[in-house]
């Protein structure tokens, strides 16, 4: 018989998100009702947003106490009840913390055999369908401009900077620790990073970025939005693309200078989700490839193994600890 | 000889502005230089704005102390030195607030002879076209959509509203006091108005808003835009037209909710002004003088008489006890 190891929430978090928060458990082993398939989950995308669903409804529903926590993963289908769908074939579903799911046929996205997997959940997955979607199609800088992008080092900051490069402009990181800055510097080619722990994140980035900010790509809103806002130029533009630094507080606390800045600055600030885009994934999915053949774009990823490691991969990526795209592998690739 | 009067800035605010902030002079009659005119003011247009010049350098030069106070004004050409202007022609001028003032010819805008010259300032002045462009250009509402708009007694408020209507949209005010409020139903039609000041903003919003708000139009940031912000729709759109709450407060503080609701709500929010949209006047002009002609819009002003009451105008509006387009009449319409 076949294991179904599955992470539980066993209660919401109030505060900060603990492992405590999760717990281990034996599940029964799923089977495929008419229309389904059973996914072996081979990879558990990692995220930010991960939390934030746990605040309640967003884009999509909430996660509950006692829920086999949500997570978007890449899997195969062990088992299927649809026409759609054959054993061996690879998808891309909405899932669970679990060796495997049950899921709607219609409601798993069939992926192109490209590999390593792991690159449908970095470059050619969300992270990088955000980065690309966020600055290209939100931000839209033009060549020559300076781009700003928070949380540089994570999963989809660290495909911001590189596409700004790409795209001809300045590219400017803020990440938390000397250490990551040097890295996302050195290894992934920005112009400049600033550590905002150092105490003088407006000096540094006003030195890092003589012409002004064009382009904000906001991962973390609060206190950092806060200082990029006044250096913003005119007409300038705030690509909302996550509040990281609320998300674990029960007292949050917008930047003192909204919407002040956005009037007397021309600023548009917009909020979007990848699925926005989804008639350009095509566009983008190219692009991003050609970069990565180029060597414009280095695919660097974060990977815990093991799904009992989910919780602390979680944990530790809301601290701040990840560098890429982090995800957890519960299978190996198939051969 | 003639006599010059002008209002000049004592000292900056650091708090609230009031009247003893001000002091009328005589000052010198002008004289036009080469390629200068000397204007005779006729009405000056009193913004909330004005009070965001004190804060320092916005979209335009600050106001400092010892300064006459800047303005927008409608004036008569009394003397010219300069081919582009005769005397007797009616400008729109960056003024101050003085009986005389003496601009570059190249910066006085020549304006068609349109009777009463108040209309100049109102609906076919910087206050009509700032409703029209951030409604109709940044705001972008399609037919039976909601749109929501604060300080809807102001200037800029009254015509948001009635043009909402005139595109098919449900228009909701938010004014202060009940008076206002029941004159924004009954004499401009709105299809409702609540009064912030009555304690109960967000359940008499979500009541008068049955579809939640696809706009708000915010002319006063703070608690009010972090409540509307809460009641916004999916791909919801805030035109941030000003942040009057912030201009007289040493230590203002932004809607908690931001940039959450942007993020979680794919919001757009954008800051503008009028000029950004210029090329546009001429159709935004077209637009609004059909739709007075059809009795869809109702043309309101509130014109406080004499040069030396320009400070309670300015004052008084920032405390909010205008209705409509808010001037000052220096001199009588020319025959």
């Amino acid at each position: 018989m076949t294991q179904n190891r599955q992470v539980v929430i066993r209660e919401l978090p109030r505060g900060e998100l603990t492992n405590d928060h999760f717990e281990l458990r034996d599940g029964e082993m799923p089977a495929a009702g008419e229309g389904e398939v059973v996914v072996r989950t081979i990879l558990m995308s990692i995220d930010a947003a991960n939390r934030a669903w746990m605040q309640g409804a967003t884009y999509r529903e909430a996660v509950k106490a006692g829920d086999v926590m949500h997570t978007y993963s890449i899997g195969e289908v062990a088992e299927s009840k649809d026409d759609r769908l054959k054993p061996g074939e690879i998808v891309a579903v909405e899932a669970r913390w679990a060796d495997y799911v049950t899921v709607k046929a219609k409601h798993a996205q069939k992926l192109p055999d490209h590999r390593p997997l792991s690159h449908m959940l970095s470059i050619l997955g969300i992270a990088g369908k955000t980065a690309y979607h966020g600055l290209v199609n939100v931000g839209r800088p033009e060549p020559g401009e300076t781009v700003v992008v928070s949380a540089a080092a994570g999963s989809v900051g660290i495909f911001v900077g590189q596409i700004a490069k790409a795209l001809g402009c300045r590219a400017v990181g803020i990440a938390g620790g000397k250490d990551k800055c040097d890295w996302v510097v050195k290894e992934l080619g920005f112009d400049a990073c600033i550590d905002y722990r150092g105490g003088n994140l407006f000096r540094e980035l006003k030195a890092a970025c003589p012409n002004g900010i064009d382009v904000y790509f906001d991962n973390v809103g609060g206190e950092i939005l806060e200082t990029v806002l006044f250096q913003m130029n005119q007409k300038g533009r705030v690509v909302c693309c996550g509040a990281v630094s609320q998300y674990n507080s029960t007292a949050p606390s917008g930047p003192r200078n909204l919407p002040g800045m956005v009037v007397v600055k021309r600023l548009r600030m917009e909020g979007f989700i990848v699925m926005d885009f989804a008639d350009r994934d095509e566009k983008a999915t190219q692009e991003l490839m050609a970069w990565v053949k180029e060597g414009k774009i280095r695919v660097v990823e974060d990977v815990v193994e093991g799904l009992e490691n989910a919780p602390r991969a979680l944990t530790g990526l809301l601290a701040g600890d990840n560098r890429g795209k982090r995800m957890v592998r519960v299978a190996p690739d198939p051969v």
